[in-house]
């Protein structure tokens, strides 16, 4: 068999752990970066040290900043960028889509004002032989674990089983465990949604509320990621899976998690700015919750979470207000609660 | 309004807390303890040291080692014994019952050989005026967090809606919010089978293997609990809710879980009896595994977790082949593996 060409877009940690799991499974791998200098440290340290302090990468990992080069031949291509520039880099990469070339993307979030998914803003990027060929991946899989071999389960869906069956066989091995899915929507909503309640889970953590009000918490996030989703067309059991309550509860509980930590931040009293500035990575929820907070209105479901999380961020409310408010607030009895989300 | 009378029976730590929180909601409570060295300590010191270290207890709370004086006059019972002792407690308890007296249990696994629910067991030996007045507390609520009043959320369900709601009306206030839910064997089952799952977790997490797995055990552990529960009558967006997935979330990733701590225990290579030697208290995920491998096979219902700890349990299994084995069989669709939960 011919060596596969694979291609992964962008070099933040997860693009970057991705990559070296391609290598692993034997496939000849480049890894796409805006920047010369990652570009210029993969290539010639085998390192990545603003996203993977203290890792080695594989010898056969190639880097280009030429998108061109990238994306010219490949038989897999791998988006993992940032939701805001998802529609840019893929008008550059669409010129050079290879025929039969299977694309997937790891990218959490939905496009601002559009509110589109990011298969969506794929296949209207993409000539017509490709937007058949898409399929996401998601689940509960911090990639500082994934780096160190640590056994992990994810999916990759499509509307095509033979697309998310194809996208399988390159990415499984005996560590990084990939399942078939056939509901794209919910694993793209299910994915984006849950760093708005990992914000969520950091602040009710900072403030010091206990476990049980962050089991609540997530508890109700997940009522209400499948309420939005549902309206949106998603299939209600994928979001008690691994790309909805797998990746919610990892998000929400590990110290991996960017979005949890800068909820954390924010519950000590800090400013949006202040946070980003320290983090220095995107922070996918704060975009996400501003998303949500309009597909919320567009779909006429109940987001009580987001909307305080909203308040938070961009209405300067209180952080231990907010989730008072929403651990004390709610119908009586549980089913009503879920079903409708509502706050009276 | 007259001070209504509420009981608690059992004085562990769970008992102890839930007493606690119906003294501060200004009921007339009695606990009622086997040993009398329990009931000593409450009564003349005002602690329980064996479960509640450096607690103080309310001023109000009374306790008692006899069955009578405790049920008798009582208007709101509560049941907080390990399963193994609630059919003989409900027999003695029986004979003092009230009219009108409302009766909950907080008690999680079922009875083993017989394999019947804790309300099943309760409507067995109570008077006829009695067995519709049954319901069942559950969520996500370790005891240490709800004695220092963090927030807490939980469901009472009920065949009966205005018994649910009347033991709703006794338990809550501002850091207790109390759910009313309409499925009994839903709620039961859940914060059963919850318990299996943190046990493996535990080994999990003792074994060194890391979130991204853990969520996995957590997501496919959920599914097993809802197809158990389903074919027992359940109903399954009852595991999507607080006695669920909160519930298990909570037990799976918190410190406070003496089942997850119990699962790290074993994971060092400690045998069964070693373990529980150790803990000093009842673990009931233990018996419930046994009970669960009992059910799967009354209901025919694949139980993969349930499985592996029961080989570990009871068969001398090694924990790291039962987790590895876990992780690594399976379906390579989710869809088919949540339905199906089988391994081939």
């Amino acid at each position: 068999m011919t060596q596969k060409k694979a291609t992964v877009l962008g070099a933040g940690s997860w693009g970057t752990v991705l990559a070296t799991v391609l290598a692993d499974n034997g496939l000849d791998v480049t890894i796409w970066a805006r920047r010369g200098a990652v570009v210029q440290e993969i290539n010639e340290k085998r390192i990545n040290s603003q996203y993977l302090q203290g890792i080695q990468l594989p010898e056969t990992l190639k880097a280009t900043s030429s998108i061109r080069d990238a994306v010219s031949g490949a038989d897999f291509l791998l988006f993992v960028v940032p939701s805001h520039s998802m529609r840019e880099v893929a008008k550059q990469a669409a010129p050079y889509l290879k025929h039969k070339c299977v694309v997937v993307h790891a990218t959490k979030g939905f496009e601002l004002n559009s509110l589109k998914r990011m298969s969506e803003v794929l296949k209207e990027e993409f000539p017509s032989f490709a937007s058949d060929r898409i399929a996401v991946l998601s689940g509960p899989s911090h990639a500082e674990e994934v780096i160190e071999k640590s056994p992990t389960t994810v999916v990759v869906a499509s509307d095509h089983s033979s697309v998310a069956q194809k996208a399988q066989s390159y990415l499984i091995n005996s560590y990084f465990r990939v399942y078939t899915h056939p509901d794209v929507t919910g694993v793209e909503v299910g994915g984006s949604l849950k760093n708005i309640i990992a914000l969520g889970a950091g602040l009710s953590d900072g403030l010091g509320f206990g476990d049980n009000a962050k089991a609540a918490l997530i508890t109700r996030g997940l009522a209400e990621m499948a309420r939005l989703g549902m309206a949106m067309g998603a299939k209600p059991i994928t979001f008690a899976g691994l790309s909805g309550v797998g990746d919610l509860v990892v998000t929400c509980t590990s110290r991996h998690s960017r979005n949890w930590r800068a909820g954390n931040l924010l519950s000590q009293g800090m400013g949006l700015d202040e946070v980003l500035n320290q983090m220095g990575m995107v922070v996918e929820g704060i975009k996400t919750t501003q998303a949500a907070q309009e597909l919320s209105a567009r779909y006429l479901v109940e987001m009580p979470i987001t909307q305080e999380l909203y308040a938070v961020l961009f209405e300067q409310k209180d952080p231990r207000q907010a989730v008072e408010d929403l651990m004390t607030r709610g119908k009586t009895d549980e089913m009503e609660q879920m079903i409708e989300g509502s706050l009276d």
